[in-house]
C-alpha cells in the first residue's frame, strides 16, 4: 500500500507542475506529514490524480531523488528514506571541518595535537631510512627514478606476498597493487568499483576521507552501526538485501574512530553475506599490527576464502606517512579495472620510494620497527586510558588494546563540538566526533590518539580536556 | 523539423513496448536510415504517433542514450550522434592497449624504446638528487615524513610562484596546488570539475591517460580536431556553442603527440570562448620549456587575464619521472573544490619529496639541469629528424622544435598497429597513433620519442622502422 498524497497543482502558478509537485513532497517530508519508509503513490497513480503528464511525475521524483530524500527500489516503486537508515548522499563535505587537523598538519611545539593519529616524528626511524635509500641510489641509479609499472616494483610485490603471509594471508603477487597511501587505495577501489547511484556501506562511525572518496564516485551511502564485536548481525542481512550494496568498507581491527575489533565469528558472517549477496568488502587494515595483547587478531582477509575481500594496507602508521605507501591485495576479478584505475590515479607510485621500502621489509627493518612502534604505543596508550579516567568525569571508554586512537563518550551535556573549540583556545586539539558521525553519537564523543605524543603531553592534554568539560557542564548546568 | 518514424509496436511482442522502440530505433541508426544529427521526434509525438506511454519513449530515448547513439540537447530535443564528432563516451578501454608500454616500462637493454617520452636516465642529476636529499634530511628530520598539508608545503609553493612568473604567469602562492604527478592533476581537475554526463572537451588526436580520468567521471568526451597552429576556430566555437562543455582539456604547447604549438592568435582566441561559454581550460604544459628556437613561446595561462584556464606543470619530463611531482594553478573560485578532490584521492603528495625539489629549485639546480636537458635534447631531436628524411620514405612530419616527440604520417598502406607489432620483433618499440586517436588518423600515424634513447639508438631504431615499413608496403602491394 503506498501513501495517498493531495496536493494542489496551480496551472497559473509561475512554477513549473513538476516543481510544485516536488516542492509539496518535500515539505511533507520534511516537517513528517510523510513518514519514513512510506511508498510514494506510482507515477501513472499520482499523475492521474493531479492531473498532470506522467512525465512530470517523474521530473518531481527525480528531484527528490537528487535529494535524498525518496529513493527508487526496481521494480516496486519510491520510498521515503528512513532517517533510522542515515543513508548520506550528495557531495557536502560536512566531514571536512577543519579539513587539516584530520591530518596530521603540524602545529607549533606549543600545541597539544591529539587529533591526529600519525606516530610521533621522534619515533620514525630517520637513520634506517638515509642508510637504505643511500643503497637504493648506489644500486639501482637512475632506473630508481624511471616511471614505475603501474602494478607495482615487481621486486616490492614479491616482498609485501611474504609479509602478508606473515599475517596469514594467502595471495599471489599478481594479487598485490602498490598504491601512494591508503586514501588512495580506497580512491582507487572507488574507481574500480563504484559507479554513480551504486550503494556502499560504510560502518558508523567511520573514517571521513573514505566518505569523500565513495560520494565523489556519486555513490549512495549506507551507514552500518558498529557494535563493539562488529555490525549487527541481523540488522546487516537486512540493509544488504534491501540496498544491494557494491561495496561494503570496512576497518574489522581496531576500528577507527571506535577501536572496536569485529570479533572472528562476526568477520566470517561478513564475509558469508559478501558471497550470498554478491558484494566486495574493502578491510582498511590501518593498525591491525598494533595489537597490545597476547591474542592473536586476524585480518578479516585471512579468512576469505572466496575472494570476496580486497585487502588494503597502508605503511603510513607503522613506517611514515610522508612516504605515501600502501598496498591493495584485489580478487582476480577486478584487477584490471584496478589496474586501469591506478594508471588513471597517477600511473604509477614512486618508483624510489617502492625500492626503498623493499630493501626496508626485506632487511627485516620493518618487523623490528614495528615491534619497537607497538612496545612504545602500548605505553601511552596505558597512559592516556588512565588519564581519561582520571580527568573526564562523567566520560566512558571501551578499552580497545591495540591501535592509534581512543573513542570516548563524553559527559551528558558535553558537545563535542563546543569542547573541541574550547580545548583549541587551551591550545589542545581532539578530533569531535561529527567528523566521524554527523548525527548524536558524533555530538557525544570525541576520538583522541596516544600516537603523536609523549607521555606527558598525554597527561597535560587530556587534563586540559577535562577541565574544559566541567567547564561546559556546569555551565549548561545553569 | 525532426525525423519522422514509423515504428511498428506489437502489443503481444514478449519484448516491452520501451525496449521495441528502442530497438528499432538503434537499428535504423546503425545502418544509417536516420542520418547522423537527426532530431528524433519530440516525447510527446512520438506517444502518440506509436499509440504508446510518454514514459515508454523517455525509456526507450534513454536507453539509446545509453548506447551513445543519440544525445539530449536541453530545451531543444534528442539529436542523433554525428560521427563525424568523434565523440567517445563510455568505458572502452582501447586507448591502453598495450597499456604499460605507454609509461616508460623499462626493458632490457638490447631494446630500443621510442614509445616512452620519459626522459634517458642517463640524464637524470641522481648526484644532484642525493645532494639535495642529504640536505633536506639534516635540516628538516622527521618533520619531512609528516603528512604534508593537501594543497602542498608552503615553501615549495612558494617557489613555485617565483618559478610560474619566470614563465610570464601571473599567480598567487595560494592558487598552487602541489601534485603527484601530472596524471594525478588530470584526475583532480576531473574529479573537482566532472560530473556524470558532463562534456569535456580534449584535442585529437590527445594523451590517453587524460581520457582515461575523464572517462571515469563519466563524462561525455568531444574531440577537437588539430591544425598545425590548434583548434579550428569556426569548428570549436560551433562545437562548444552545441555541446556546452565545462573543460576543454588541452596541450597548447608541443602537444602530445602531435608537437603542434598553437599560435598566440588561438590560445587568446581559447582564452576567449572560455570566457564567453564559461567554461575552463585545462592547460596540460608538459613540455613547454622544451623549446629549441630561440623564439619565446607562452603558456596560453599567461595569457589567461580572467582566470579560465588551469595550469598544470610536470616535472616528470625535466626532473625525473619516478618522483611523481606536478603542480597546479587553479582559479580561485574552484580552489576548495580541488582541495577536497586532492584530499579524497591521497590526502597529499609525499612531504620529502617536495621539500626536495623546493632546494633544487631554490638553488638553481633546476633551471641549470633543463637548460642541459634542452640541449641534449635538440641534438637528439635533429638527428631522429633526420634518420626519418631518410629511413621513412613516403612517411612526413611537421617539424615541432620542441618537446619529446615525434608525430610521423606513414606512407600510404602503412598501418601503425601493424607497423607497431613487426617493430617490436625486431625489439623496437613505437607508439602506434592508436594510443591518441582510435580513427584513420591513428592509424595512418605512429608516436616516436627521441628523449629517451641515445643517437646511436635513434638511427638504428629509425632504420629499423624504416625497413619494415618497408617490408608492409610490398606485402600490400601484392
Amino acid at each position: 500500500m503506498s501513501y495517498k498524497l493531495e496536493l494542489n497543482i496551480d496551472e497559473n502558478h509561475d512554477d513549473a507542475k513538476y516543481f510544485q509537485i516536488y516542492r509539496q513532497i518535500r515539505d511533507l517530508i520534511m516537517n513528517g506529514a510523510i513518514p519514513s519508509g512510506s511508498k510514494l503513490p506510482s507515477i501513472r497513480m499520482l499523475a492521474k490524480d493531479t492531473d498532470v503528464n506522467t512525465l512530470t511525475v517523474v521530473n518531481a521524483y527525480k528531484m527528490l531523488e537528487k535529494d535524498n530524500l525518496v529513493y527508487k527500489k526496481e521494480g516496486s516503486g519510491t520510498f521515503v528514506l528512513s532517517k533510522d537508515e542515515e543513508i548520506l548522499i550528495g557531495n557536502d563535505v560536512l566531514y571536512f571541518e577543519p579539513g587539516e587537523l584530520e591530518f596530521g598538519y603540524s602545529y607549533g611545539d606549543d600545541i597539544i595535537d591529539l587529533s591526529s593519529s600519525a606516530p610521533d616524528p621522534k619515533l620514525f626511524p630517520i637513520r634506517d631510512f638515509k642508510n637504505v635509500m643511500d643503497k637504493v641510489l648506489e644500486e639501482d641509479g637512475a632506473s630508481a627514478f624511471m616511471y614505475q609499472t603501474s602494478t607495482g616494483y615487481l621486486p616490492l610485490r614479491k616482498s609485501l606476498q611474504l609479509y602478508s603471509e606473515s599475517y596469514g594471508i594467502k595471495c599471489k603477487e599478481d594479487d598485490i597493487y602498490v598504491v601512494s597511501g591508503a586514501q588512495q587505495g580506497i580512491d582507487i577501489i572507488a574507481k574500480a568499483m563504484v559507479r554513480s547511484g551504486d550503494y556502499v556501506f560504510v560502518e558508523t562511525p567511520t573514517y571521513s576521507g573514505a566518505i569523500a572518496a565513495f560520494k565523489s564516485r556519486g555513490a549512495r551511502l549506507v551507514q552500518v552501526s558498529l557494535y563493539p564485536d562488529g555490525p549487527g548481525i541481523k540488522e546487516l542481512e537486512m540493509l544488504v538485501k534491501q540496498f544491494r550494496p557494491v561495496l561494503f568498507y570496512a576497518m574489522p581491527n581496531f576500528h577507527n574512530p571506535t577501536g572496536y575489533t569485529y570479533s572472528e565469528r562476526k568477520k566470517r558472517y561478513l564475509l558469508l553475506l559478501a558471497r550470498k549477496y554478491n558484494f566486495k568488502i574493502l578491510e582498511d587494515d590501518y593498525a591491525g599490527d598494533l595489537n597490545f595483547t597476547k591474542t592473536n587478531i586476524f585480518s578479516l582477509k585471512s579468512y576469505d576464502n572466496d575472494n570476496n575481500a580486497i585487502y588494503l594496507k597502508s605503511f603510513s602508521k607503522i613506517f611514515m606517512p610522508g612516504l605515501r605507501l600502501a598496498y591493495l591485495i584485489v580478487p582476480e576479478e577486478i584487477r584490471d579495472r584496478t589496474a586501469d584505475a591506478k594508471i588513471a590515479s597517477d600511473i604509477s607510485t614512486s618508483g624510489l620510494m617502492q625500492r626503498v621500502l623493499r630493501k626496508y621489509i626485506d632487511e627485516g627493518i620493518l618487523e623490528r620497527h614495528t615491534e619497537y612502534l607497538k612496545e612504545e604505543l602500548a605505553v601511552r596508550y596505558l597512559e592516556m586510558v588512565r588519564a581519561i579516567r582520571k580527568f573526564i568525569r562523567g566520560g566512558s571508554l571501551i578499552e580497545p588494546k591495540g591501535g592509534l586512537n581512543l573513542w570516548v563518550k563524553l559527559p551528558e551535556d558535553v558537545s563535542s563540538v563546543e569542547l573541541y573549540h574550547k580545548c583549541i583556545e587551551k591550545k589542545v586539539v581532539i578530533s569531535p566526533g561529527t567528523f566521524y558521525n554527523k548525527g548524536e553519537m558524533g555530538l557525544s564523543h570525541m576520538r583522541i590518539s596516544f600516537s603523536g605524543v609523549d607521555i606527558e603531553k598525554i597527561w597535560q592534554g587530556v587534563s586540559i580536556i577535562g577541565t574544559e568539560a566541567e567547564d561546559i557542564k556546569n555551565k549548561n548546568r545553569k
